[in-house]
């Protein structure tokens, strides 16, 4: 078999030689009975030195053989004993050995998985002190308890560093609930402790139900707490209320077929763009190597970290803080997506490889789609002298991926546009996470949304990681503002202009969002010049003013989350530096070998190979209406070209015009009312050259 | 024929019979040969407190016969002696009487009118003046030059309250060009200004060309000035590129026709949203009497107003500043759409009905098109445990309008989705305004997109009108923002809370974005409760946190825009009360009974009838990538119910399924690559009880 191109993600096959290999050397080394667990297997991309000629290489249409050489890795992350030790190994897939192994530091843990999460699940359920205060609840017979397993978080406090937990958030389902009834409107009021290296319970901690009236105190027990909890059903049958019944069916076709092609399994061309998919169980969905009509665009694209704090005050809610990439992964819970569910119309997937606790290979199916979709218009201009119109539509591609972290979704996509646009849409929805609130009472801390049922007011806070390479690899960012000229009759006499002030990034560091001065980056290459308008080629990237962490200054949850702090960042860009919220996330104290880390490197950063990272998201203070599921809550960012053409580059897309369109004309006649098409309708596309 | 519905937009007959009572009254007044010019005929929406009681017995299923009578009147706007006399006449439809007359004061002048706009090109052109400058010019003999009609724009000027001008702003066409080719690349370096009162040529404005070498200094006298302008062509046929061949037809079909249904002529009926659809001159579109499941939530709905003000200080640039709506019309510039270009789908067209000089009805084709559209995923969630899958796809209904002003179309959409949000979507496109730049230069004030072709800095600024009735008239406006609780051991031990604070406005006013504070503005209804939150049911306005008004304090332009100098107002509802600009906005020198005027009544607004403006939009920097049409910029505000309704009103949206949406599977096949479909692409659906 041929080797696998450098972005190729890890196929099942490497994963077994990988695993098997590592398997063979510890047990070589430590003796049969060692125990140890695999975590991750995945590749270990290629050093960018390495890459970058091959990838020139590829562009310049040198065929394969003749390429450069680009080793390749797996990156394996493992436990030892019962986790108590943490390691990374590196493993070539070309000569077969194990090339590196670093230790993680005490107090490193790695991500929850799902193995290790259904177990631990059952072994709370399990749990006789658990099963006894379930009891005491007085849950009528018919209801099923069920476990959610969390990240514990972090507290000042001295065991994590060697203890492993799961917090257990415990729901019922309905009295004689349907295995798919919504256990998020029965929220048990307290919560176990599962120390997973000493596979004990370790406390029940109880959660506080009490109101604005009881402060910070726990709520009053009463003899049947969740007796005023009432059925709140999402799934379909479930519901109470009528599915609707005239939502008419709607059809994207397209008879000739989509207008990308896939070649090379992750290679896609599609309207002069080219891009390389990748996937890995951290970050799920990656884009690489992408180039418009053959110049260097973007090296790599990717969702880098996220981070969810709760807002609730009362311990243990304090510590409800999930870093979904960091503490899940964006790969390891991707939704295996179906046609005609997920995605409407022309549908290519990608599937991928996870692997279980053994180190065999896990098929990821359906983890990414791609389609077109149609932007609406795309441009257009009506000459109003001679009612000349000229019209494009724009077509989207996009690549689409979609996450389930215990009790919400995401949902990442990827478009493109013709007119040389890249959006990072995100959409929230899935579940609210959920508390029991008594009777009658309301909350500071967030919102009632069903009976007995508080969503507390929660961020989520992403960073996108961008690596430019626009034509050329070394590349500035530049602040730019719109900053008022004070009236004067020498610069501005009638107080009517502005100065757009650019600032370039010397160091390695931060800068925030400030929409009131029109303050956006600029991606460029100072040693490319637009002919045009003279300026340096360049992206454009306007930050999304989101309101950042709300933690406080000295709180963990903050020193856990430091990429949070800022909205953008600027670092040199290091092979590795890939994770904003540090490599481990999971339980730590801060965020270490983050890119507030990187940052703080201080290096230079003018006409460099550099990295961008933007933090955007959300305060989600809950609506009732976001239960017993979420709309979508959508946000998007955009990465404009800025002079990095000569033109529109969607200047060249073809006319929108009814014989291509098809479209359909509705002439609906109601008593009293006669529709009479105008002339017009017959299109546009008469008056046209 | 029976009378139109009450929010119906006029009808040509009524066009006729109101003008032809006005004419028959100033001439019998006036004598037979007394001049006078129909500027805008329409109808003047009923007083709130006849059209409520309408609307209430109409949505209680109340027979038409039985519904209180509402008077229907049309607003003529017209002008005596050329121009130098501006009244407003209010003429009753039922009784054929005059009922009303409002002279305008001196320095009140009318919108500019396309006959006005067409009539004063010709004369600019046909000047002798003017042909001189011209041929000074040395432009190739068979360049033809052409003249855009601006609005003069105002500046500290005496004669503007007796006068009222035209700014004539020239292009040539490319040498030998065609009647399409773009003017926008040849701009002539001076600017004639015409008096439409006097009838002449008051003055020819030279343009500065300079750079920024030259300051406010103008261009250096060249031999051939634009000889260093070449040809930049966006209509199809005329483009120097080969259109891209590579766009796959891609077609909307629902063969079960649309889900919406039209009666009434203008009531559209759709997934349990019931809006009435309104067209007059200035504003296009407006939307009325907006009611979900029966319950009220919007009175009107509309974009009131938006100043497009230039940052380019050397004279007469600095007057640049052009109120789309007010000195234009959205209606009067409405798009005639066609189908299959301007819409793709399954399409409804309204049209509407403007006049010409003589009062005489001109049709406005299909001013505005209605269709549906895929909204992507509206929620999903996995159920983690059983993989049991719940996926709705969201549909949208869509009423789009178009506007060629000038050189710029804006794309204004309103977008009701199934789970109570109502989006506003702007797309800018179109051509930037352009000016001469002498050859090697650059500018501070805008950017070089084309040899010899500046596009100047510029703001886009709208103004949104929302007039609510969240289940009933009176309502309130109440400020909310996510703040941090200081750490202390009492209220926030760990430092992760916040606090909602909600600030409601007792007197009307203004507010400002202020995303960093997490900032939204709620209207609320403080007598009805949610029965799940015990809030007051609501719905949420994130305003758009745009950069304002960047003119100085003491500029005309600000003056003028007095609406653009914050995010947010509420007044306290008045009858015609509609323009956030105040109604006569061509050659203002200030902002006249806007909503700055509005909201300095200073009146009580909680639990008023009250109505919310938020303004919205861009500093425009231009980009290379602008020209020679500029892709869209898209920007969109969101009015989501927030505690309105007691679940996901979305709940009971049918899942999404293969056997309803048919998608199809993508399966490529190249060397060394096969793609075999994974199972699960067989559907989610499978799995669904």
């Amino acid at each position: 078999m041929s080797r696998p191109h450098p972005l190729h993600s890890i196929t099942a096959e490497e994963i077994t030689k990988a695993s098997t290999l590592l398997k063979a050397i510890l047990r070589e080394r430590h003796g049969p009975d060692f125990k140890f667990r695999f975590k991750n297997v995945s590749i270990q991309e290629p050093p960018k030195a390495l890459l970058l000629p091959y990838l020139d290489a590829e562009a310049a249409g040198v065929d394969t053989r003749y390429r450069p050489f680009v080793p390749r890795c797996a990156d394996i992350v493992w436990t030892s004993s019962h986790e108590r030790t943490l390691c990374q190994s590196t493993i070539s897939l070309d000569s077969f050995t194990e090339v590196g192994r670093i230790q993680a530091a005490p107090g490193q843990h790695s991500s929850l998985d799902r193995d290790e999460m259904r177990k631990s699940a059952r072994r709370i359920l399990d749990d006789n002190l658990v099963k006894e205060a379930i009891k005491k609840l007085k849950l009528p017979e018919s209801c099923v308890v069920q476990c959610d397993c969390w990240p514990y978080g972090a507290d000042r406090d001295s065991t994590l560093e060697t203890h492993k937990y799961i917090q257990g958030l415990l729901y019922a389902r309905a009295p004689n609930g349907h295995p798919e009834s919504n256990q998020y409107s029965f929220p048990l009021p307290f919560s176990p402790v599962l120390d997973i290296f000493e596979d004990k319970i370790v406390r029940l901690e109880p959660l506080a139900s009490g109101g604005k009236e009881d402060g910070l105190k726990y709520h009053t027990a009463t003899e049947e707490p969740m007796a005023h909890c009432v059925e709140n059903e999402y799934y379909p049958g479930l519901q109470s209320s009528k599915t609707r019944d005239d939502v008419k069916p709607l059809h994207v076709e397209q008879p000739e077929g989509p207008s990308f092609t896939v070649t090379d399994t992750n290679c896609v061309s599609w309207q002069k763009w080219r891009i390389r998919v990748g996937f890995n169980y951290r970050e799920g969905l990656t884009l690489h190597d992408i180039r418009y009509d053959g110049r260097p665009m973007f090296y790599r694209l990717s969702i880098s970290e996220m981070t969810v704090p709760y807002g609730d005050p009362r311990s243990p809610f304090h510590r409800k803080q999930a870093f979904d990439l960091g503490d899940a992964g964006a790969g390891s819970t991707a939704n295996n997506l179906a046609l005609g569910c997920d995605c409407l119309g022309t549908i290519k997937y990608f599937g991928g490889w996870l692997n279980n606790e053994d180190g065999e290979p896990v098929e990821a199916g359906n983890v990414i789609c791609l389609h077109e979709q149609d932007g609406g218009i795309g441009w257009k201009h009506t000459n109003h002298r001679t009612q000349g119109v000229a019209i494009t539509r724009a077509r989207n591609l996009i690549f689409q991926s979609i996450l389930t972290v215990g009790n919400y979704e995401y949902i990442f996509a990827w478009i493109f546009w013709q007119n040389g646009n890249i959006e990072m849409e995100t959409r929230a929805t899935g579940i609210l996470s959920t508390s029991l609130i008594d009777p009658g009472k309301t909350s500071e801390w967030g919102n009632v949304v069903s009976p007995g049922v508080l969503a507390a007011n929660h961020q989520h806070l992403f960073s996108l990681r961008v690596d430019p390479m626009l034509d050329g690899h070394n590349n500035s960012l530049i602040q730019e503002e719109s900053i008022p000229v004070p009236q004067s009759e020498d610069e501005n006499p009638h107080g009517n202009a502005w100065r757009v002030v650019k600032t370039p990034f010397a160091k390695s560091g931060f800068a925030d969002a400030s929409p009131f001065t029109n303050r956006c980056f600029k991606i460029v290459n100072e040693s490319m010049r637009n002919p045009v308008s003279g300026n340096p080629v360049g992206f454009k990237l306007v930050p999304q003013p989101c309101q950042l962490l709300l933690a406080g200054q000295n709180s963990v949850v903050r020193k856990r989350a430091r990429f949070a702090e800022h909205h953008m960042w600027v670092t040199r860009y290091r092979d590795g530096d890939l994770w904003a919220g540090g490599r481990w996330t999971n339980q730590s104290l801060q965020e270490t070998d983050g890119v507030a880390d990187y940052a703080s490197r201080d290096e230079d950063v003018r006409d460099q190979d550099i990295v961008i990272w933007h933090t955007f998201g959300m305060t989600h203070n809950p609506r009732v209406e976001d239960f017993p599921v979420m709309p979508v809550e959508v946000s998007t960012i955009s990465l404009k070209p800025a002079d990095f053409f000569t033109a529109n580059p969607a200047l060249d897309v073809p006319q929108s015009t009814q014989a291509v369109n098809k479209s359909t004309l509705v002439v609906q006649s109601h008593p009293g009312v006669s529709h009479k098409p105008t002339p017009s309708s017959a299109g546009c596309c008469h008056a046209r050259l």
